[in-house]
């Protein structure tokens, strides 16, 4: 620390001296106003002076390593891979280091990297894993080197004005200017499409187009290649097709136009937009200094702004993204890319003080003018509480294209937040999961989504690759808590067909604190099946935190065998129910997920009603569903066909009814209690659900009512075909009549 | 707290004037002198004043619900249960509070308790739930009647002089007397034993003993029944023997002369001994408040310190007690009872300042004068850090029963620390896990031992009791890290016989930073095969972290069939072996705990070494074995034949040998690398052995060789037959003289 103090102190002086004298770079993502007031403020700026001194550790950390550019061979994860990740992480880093502390070390770093890399650049060929449907040069995929590139033209910025004119030319003819070719007129099929690949593609040739000073690739940055010859059926390594419906336009503002709702938000889920965001406010802040006059911000109505907030809201409370669709858990809004988003927001965006508080989580800023804002207004406590909300996001570029459902309800250890995908499929990421949900509370995830089937850059595993059990278990139906209908999944499990619908949105409404509602419709996932799935969050001071309701209606012309699973954690403590235990295991089925699952217990209730009690995390948690006396309640694992024991074991309960031509799923779940491991004291460890019923099932009504252990009842009527606001319904239940207007009616009727 | 500060100062006032007037109570836990300083010092001492809020709002949450003393009727985990517990924490607070701040509301709380029980009282049988072999008359057993009695009289003390003769003499012969005769005259099966229930007996007794002035009383808690009749042979609900052998004396001085070994360790573990420590310090804290004379802290060389800072020792890195026996996860050194143990050992013992930084970690003090000392000494700045050490402690009363062996190596993120169980059974809490290990790093448990199978204070699993499966799988030897000859458990499963019994340590040595190591034999737990495991830390820098060298012989007259199970957490990454996948999964035995597990996956190595690698909270961990290629590796996992869900699903890799005389086990057990969700990078993902391997095997020296994949390459030597430090070894091997003196010769060899 000491020896940052001195050249801090070192670099204000020098700044002063200098600033006088006006040169041409950096001017991309740090700019020379941004350097020199960084210069002046350093060292009153703790979460500034932090950054700077993690990214001294890191540079420094490597540079002892020494310059390392080996021929590229390894997939992702091992060793080459990884050596060129770093490289292009530390030269950005050290060229930003260069412009704050003005030590030469940092730009000879660079240069020399950057040299040793020209020099072996112009004799790769294609990278020799031969893997993607895009290779690379440097990596196996063409995206990570546009990841490459994107990271790298921002040192290039840094040292530009330092390096001899000698030497640029040799680093642009040898190494950026073919590499730029590399990513776009070499490799339409990856450039040329709307897709986060292009995106990454189109910010790279855009962004060492403007360090460069090139007219050309800036345009073809915009605008995408001309002309491509991509072919109507081709497709990439996750099984997407490379030209989707659109315009037929490319480019960074075709990416604009329609990778992002109108609500900001990205159809593959959060995951990959925080994946996509980087390249996207990257190139937007370097075309924002470099060439102001686009307005790039305000763009689509702010939408660049909008995506970054939205993306925000996709998070549990630990700011994890929740992992909809192709989604590694873990991933959270720490990340550099959200650093980037939320600094570059605030900076630009309107200086929403809610987003200094995510700062201070991440506990970094970017080393450039909008890390400088964000430094500066937390320095000078201008933070507030950074407030998430239900929202219901709409999906497609025309939010045409269904919407994911948000909803929160309760504060601080009673909060319980819903998530519902009533969205289009998500292209190749997506899952077949029409109308699913999961739910968190205070401690994380409760009824969980699976995630993806993939350890990110762990070599052991498939090269950190998507495992073969991501398309077999993870983005199969079964393995989400929606309805599976005679054993299939959604769209018979074919993305193509997938990504033709969209479920539809029916009610959202998250206006009255008691009673928070999401309800949509799905008429494409099985022909001849109307599924819709109502969801509410019910807060009310006779339940510890707030509860989840769920409807779920499938109606059909045909008898069907219809499915519902409930995904949890942990361990089983009571069920209301007997079962039976299989004497041996064995797969549930042979395709669509059930050859991964295993069937543990069996049973039958007595009554109307199945409840079920689990532990987790020192957590109590029940679920209470209205039953047939018929339906088979299943306790089911995940884990079976795993040769490579790639997938986690995890416990479902299944709801398996007869083959019928209707059906009518209602359940109540409960977050409860606690269990302290110390004093040994469990507090509230049991439901306080004593019934869940059925009033009404018509056509066009239905009533579900619930009832407590003190006889407190409540009861909730759903207008099923017109969910209009103004709609007037009248509804006689056990001879009382009720009236409202809108889709839905709640009462308490104790 | 402006409530609190507000009283604080009137206190003040009010000590002063009061502390003149000389009485007699309280003087049990709390004195007239600890209060007067107390009430002085209170707003300067942040824990002491955080912990009377903390008890404040406690109390006043329990006031405002009013008194409550129902008929008893439920087991633990139940109401009444859970309402008693709470009226004797709740009332032991009061009291303290009613001194403390002088609000006469606390003593009406208490004497309206209290005269509510003493109504009560004089009608109750025994408790109706009859489940236990010493029923209590508020609790399903005396012991929870006992603690009550521990807490209560800590009450009466602190409301004594506030009483009026008559609500004394009424509490007295209604309430106190005639529990504390149940709790011995009345049960002397309870009472007059050595063990912890009987610890809590006697304290309870003596505590109320010293209240009332009792000397009868008290001698019974110092001396125990005269008479008991009790048989021979009879047992209590955990199958303990009521009488063990001993010299037939029961009451505290005998449970200090027996339950303990001269270091302080407890044999049925340190979750039990957790648990009985509290009666062991309150008691003693009362005998040396009342009868100083007694010099009870010195008794038996300071055991009672001695025992307090082993327990603290047997801490993970997380503080949590190394859950050997029967014990349950999750249980640390925040409980109350190593509250009041540290705080006492603190006071009157050596003043260790290491002790308060735990004091610091527990974030609360005793309300009384060794809580006092404890937060003046934090307030001075003396705190400093408790360093965890290795250690051999030394089992049985006399030190002659075997030893538990704890090795620590590394510091920070790097530190592993290994448990090692070469002690005796254990009595009715003990498992069959003669040399098992465990071993944790900075994140936890690496290899782990089960723990019990119960879910204490949790009614829908049993009450809280031990389930069924805590006798059929976690006390059975394949449920730990041991070895299992002939599918049998140790002993055959026998407590009885077990009791019997000790391993016998062999060698200790942590005074080697490069290799500290710790081996013993066990002669007895299969009659006809000796048994001899040598466990080894070794820290070298050509390694992450320290590894662990696992060498276990089994040498017989016959041929028999060798396993050692290893328990993991977490997901398999990768194994060096092929193996085949089972169609059906199926319990692998019908006794000795196989019946609860399932075999995944079966194979054998084509050469000597065996390597798996495996992933858990985003670290990776190896096992490198040296093995047979005739060997059988197998994973399995536990959780079959549990019609209750009562049993995790945890993993387990097998090492099983076909039958054979003579065997010999060696593995290297690496903790390396770590991955991070958010960069997404995974560091160090691979193991650095290259290979293990067996040089030398005879009656009189073992000795084996690793290596890493730099080719460095390391050999430990062992003799087999004589330890003592003294003696001279010569050895060739490959050609090559080795000579050294004592047990083991650790060589690098490149």
């Amino acid at each position: 620390m000491s020896k940052l103090k001195i050249y801090i102190l070192l670099v204000v002086f020098v700044a002063i001296s200098s600033c006088a004298v006006s040169q041409s770079h950096p001017k991309l993502i740090l700019t020379q106003k941004g350097v020199t007031e960084i210069r002046a403020q350093l060292n009153q700026l703790p979460v500034l002076q932090s950054s700077v001194q993690k990214a001294v550790s890191f540079v420094e950390e490597e540079m002892e390593k020494g310059i390392d550019v080996p021929v590229p061979k390894d997939m992702a994860g091992g060793y080459t891979h990884n050596r060129h990740k770093k490289n292009f992480l530390v030269m950005q880093k050290a060229g930003v280091l260069f412009q704050i502390t003005e030590e030469e070390k940092y730009a000879v770093f660079v240069r020399d990297m950057l040299l040793s890399y020209a020099k072996m650049y112009p004799t790769l060929g294609l990278h020799p894993a031969n893997r993607s449907y895009a290779p690379g040069k440097i990596f196996w995929q063409n995206l990570n080197d546009a990841n490459w590139l994107v990271y790298t033209s921002q040192a290039y910025d840094c040292i530009y004005d330092w390096l001899s004119l000698k030497e640029r030319k040799k680093l642009e003819k040898d190494l950026f200017r073919p590499f730029a070719d590399h990513l776009s007129v070499d490799s339409p099929q990856f450039y040329n499409r709307v897709h986060n690949h292009s995106t990454w593609g189109n910010a790279a040739v855009g962004m060492i187009g403007l360090v460069m000073d090139d007219q050309e690739l800036i345009d073809r940055a915009f605008y995408g290649l001309k002309s491509d010859n991509i072919k109507a059926d081709q497709k990439d390594n996750d099984g997407g097709l490379i030209k989707m419906q659109g315009d037929g336009k490319a480019g960074f503002f075709a990416q604009l136009d329609h990778l992002f709702s109108p609500d900001g938000y990205y159809t593959e889920g959060p995951y990959y937009q925080r994946y996509a965001m980087y390249p996207f406010v990257m190139f937007a802040e370097a075309i924002e200094n470099c060439k102001p006059e686009v307005k790039i911000f305000d763009y689509r109505d702010g939408l660049l702004l909008k995506a970054v907030e939205t993306l925000l809201n996709l998070t549990d409370v630990n700011g994890l993204f929740f992992p909809i669709n192709d989604a590694q858990k873990g991933m959270s809004y720490l990340s550099r890319e959200l650093v980037s988003s939320v600094n570059i927001v605030y900076h630009f965006g309107g200086k929403d003080s809610g987003l200094l508080s995510v700062a201070e989580k991440q506990g970094q800023v970017m080393l450039d003018d909008t890390g400088l804002s964000v430094a500066k207004a937390i320095k000078e406590g201008k933070k507030t509480n950074y407030k998430k909300r239900s929202a219901n996001y709409k999906d497609g570029a025309l939010g045409t294209e269904g919407a994911l459902g948000i909803l929160r309800a309760g504060e601080g250890d009673k909060e319980v937040c819903l998530v519902m995908k009533n969205t289009s499929q998500g292209m190749g990421h997506g899952h077949f999961d029409k109308l699913s949900f999961s739910l968190y509370d205070n401690m994380g995830e409760v009824l969980p989504d699976y995630g993806c089937a993939r350890y990110v850059n762990i070599e052991q595993k498939f090269g950190g690759g998507y495992l073969k059990e991501n398309n077999t278990w993870a983005k199969q139906t079964v393995a989400h808590n929606t309805l599976v209908v005679n054993g299939e999944s959604h769209f018979g499990g074919s993305t193509d067909t997938g990504n033709k619908f969209h479920s539809d949105p029916f009610v959202f409404d998250a206006t009255n604190e008691n009673i928070q509602i999401v309800s949509a419709k799905e008429l494409n996932a099985y022909p001849g099946v109307e599924m819709h799935r109502t969801l509410a969050l019910i807060t009310n001071e006779n339940f510890e935190k707030p509860l989840l309701l769920d409807v779920f209606r499938a109606t059909s012309d045909k008898e069907n065998q219809y499915e519902l699973p409930y995904n949890f954690f942990g361990q089983l403590l009571s069920t209301n129910y007997k079962y039976e235990l299989p004497e041996v295991l064995k797969p549930m089925g042979d395709a669509h997920g059930y050859q991964h699952l295993r069937l543990e217990a069996e049973g039958q209730s007595e009554t109307n009603n199945a409840k079920l009690t689990w532990f987790v995390n020192d957590r109590f948690y029940s679920i209470t569903s209205f039953v047939s006396t018929d339906d088979k309640l299943q306790l089911v694992r995940s884990g079976a066909n795993d040769p490579k024991f790639n997938l986690r074991r995890d416990p479902a309960f299944f709801i398996k009814k007869n083959p019928q031509k209707n059906a009518l799923f209602v359940s109540v779940v409960e977050a409860h209690g606690k269990y302290d491991r110390v004093t040994e004291f469990a507090d509230n460890a049991f439901s306080s659900i004593s019934k869940v019923d059925v009033l009404v099932d018509s056509e066009d009504y239905t009533a579900v009512s619930f009832q407590d252990k003190k006889e407190n009842s409540w009861m909730l009527i759903l207008a099923n075909k017109d969910a209009s606001k103004g709609a007037k319904h009248e509804l006689q239940i056990n001879g009382a009549d009720f009236k409202w207007n809108g889709a839905f009616h709640f009462v308490l009727s104790k």
